[in-house]
């Protein structure tokens, strides 16, 4: 080792726990701040037990979507987990694209917060399923640049290959059709099929094509 | 291994790194945004000491409940942890019990700064109420499911069942009984038996039948 | 092991991991969100480079109390850090005494914006540094009970009691001689006094009474 | 070791994965409130789809530059990653100048919201410089000084001096030149520049003059 004149770009982005300890601080702070995102009622402070109970009612829309991020959150991060628990290494360039994923889960408060306050409007829905698209996107090309880099076990290589990229592709899929839904239907519609092919993830029911991979 | 042919979900979840990773991250932003419910005086700049120290004593009763729901985490977080450090492995299962555990540590500071600003409303109390028992569900859901899937030491299994059952079906009852007395009583005799429920977990006296377990 | 009918306190708060895990955590996020109480400047946006400028001057008084609170949290991590590397073990009561210690860290926010907000309040000043005082007190009660209950390196203790007692009660008294100032000059040199301390502590100048600990 | 009488200075901040775990915290945190900083669009609730596409589309320069300070913290953090990962030992003055480091980390999301608020602002800007100029130059006192107190591999020293040497005075370079040039031309131009010098380090392109080191 001592023979060969490194470069900088050979030392950088090497090491694995600090991509997990970022990583698990980046879900941690955008999944705490999605709640956060429900703002306490501003009634007057002299109301009744009734006017707070109608208040956190009206709540009710808003409390489903962030239910609904939380879950996008979750599936994510298991999904990175599972990815970064077979690796054998990383470098720069690994670690750069885990960081664009990265940057989509940040996005997350702020899409989420957007569709809570216009949940009837298709521009809103559009704008949460790029944000969807985009955590996806840089997911599979992490996983694509690992396995033409050999980050993976050698052996186990074609099986992740299929794993992943079946893993992501199905579920973008289902999330682009739902997506798609809300130029026919109300938004509503799309963003129960969204919820609804999230619970199948985070379930896992033994149904045959969905769990294929 | 190489034989089997093994499906996504088989990898997922089964980091227990990870898990300890997103838990304390999602318990240290929960904990300090608490107390950042607490809003700075917004007395005129030109007053007096005597104004801010007014000012600062009407946040009093906030301050008591921001003090309860440190403590409410607190006990959650050594909770889980115990949980924890007697798994032997873990697996997306259990992972999606945990996230259902964590998604009700992130609604604490939703759920205290509805109790702080309105500490006199049963509906308030209720609610704050249900958020415990959210957790305290969840945990006891991902403990009985361990046991299950016998993800911890199967030798250690008889009595981890004992005790974890004991302590969370004891502590979830004495939160029961405290609430249900703002059916007859004003809230803040509810909230000051929550607040000696926890002082008891905390202090760990020597109170033989609460700490049979 | 198994012979001995363990109680549920036997198994809690007795991994070190997730003591380190969650104190990072909420030093982590309470050191940032400090620097977040600097509001941007509200001028206008059609203002000119010397009305920013002027408004980022205004800015120069809270922005040293923030330097300040940074290096008050740092001191602390630093101090909490020493002490946790000594150990060999955990259980639940230190757990506790130093979750006592994280909710001082998790008020630091809180108490360095109203100083910022009123750094020529007397009441200010003393309640900032009463989190001071409450972060050494928990500190230091944690270093005593983990002296007592042999948690540190049997044949370390005696050293280790000398120099976490010499070097909590030093800083702790030359903070409350500071604070004390404010009852005769005005509360500027109290804070100046405050930071000449920390700077002493975080440069460490080789000052003979100051660091025979 | 036990007949040398050690002083407290001489404990503390020796342990690398605390300093590894506040470093993923504050990095984690400040990353996502960046992007918090983008605030939801505040038109009625009664708007169509065109409205919340035209003020979407109006929040475009800012998401442009807080993909630049996402951009700026994600090659801090892999440049941090990359010095700490070559450490063999730490001390107290090495984890003091890393927390200084932390402390420039923690300003970006201010300076980024000054930014983004005045982009067409020259004092803006420079205050934006003034916070990278500050974190690098706190990255290349931590190496300096590891260096000096042999906290680096021995036998790797010298071929690590010149990699963090030239890394981090080249990016400097180029950052203050950019910057220098709103001297002559707008600010965008500035902006624009200093975006595709951080394209150059996430990329890393094979430029050979940029990538000697």
């Amino acid at each position: 080792m001592r023979g060969i004149k490194r470069r900088y770009n050979d030392l950088a982005g090497t090491n694995l726990d600090r991509l997990a300890g970022i990583s698990d601080g980046i879900f941690a702070v955008a999944m705490t701040l999605l709640v956060l995102g429900l703002s306490v009622p501003t009634i007057s402070s002299r109301s009744t037990d009734a006017d707070l109970w109608q208040a956190l009612l009206r709540l009710g829309p808003s409390v489903l979507i962030y239910i609904m991020s939380f879950m996008t959150l979750g599936i994510f991060w298991v999904g990175q987990g599972t990815q970064l628990s077979r690796l054998v290494r990383s470098n720069r360039n690994y670690a750069w694209l885990q960081l664009g994923f990265l940057f989509a889960v940040t996005l997350a408060p702020f899409s989420t917060a957007v569709l809570a306050r216009f949940p009837t409007l298709r521009v809103a829905l559009v704008e949460y399923w790029l944000n969807i698209v985009l955590a996806g996107g840089m997911l599979l090309a992490s996983a694509e640049y690992g396995l033409r880099a050999q980050l993976f076990h050698e052996g186990e290589s074609p099986e992740l290959a299929r794993l992943f990229r079946g893993r992501i592709l199905i579920a973008q899929s289902l999330y682009a059709f739902a997506t798609a839904l809300c130029l026919v239907f109300p938004t509503w519609v799309s963003i129960t099929l969204i919820v609804l092919v999230q619970l199948n993830y985070v379930l896992a029911p033994r149904i045959p094509f969905l769990h294929r991979f």
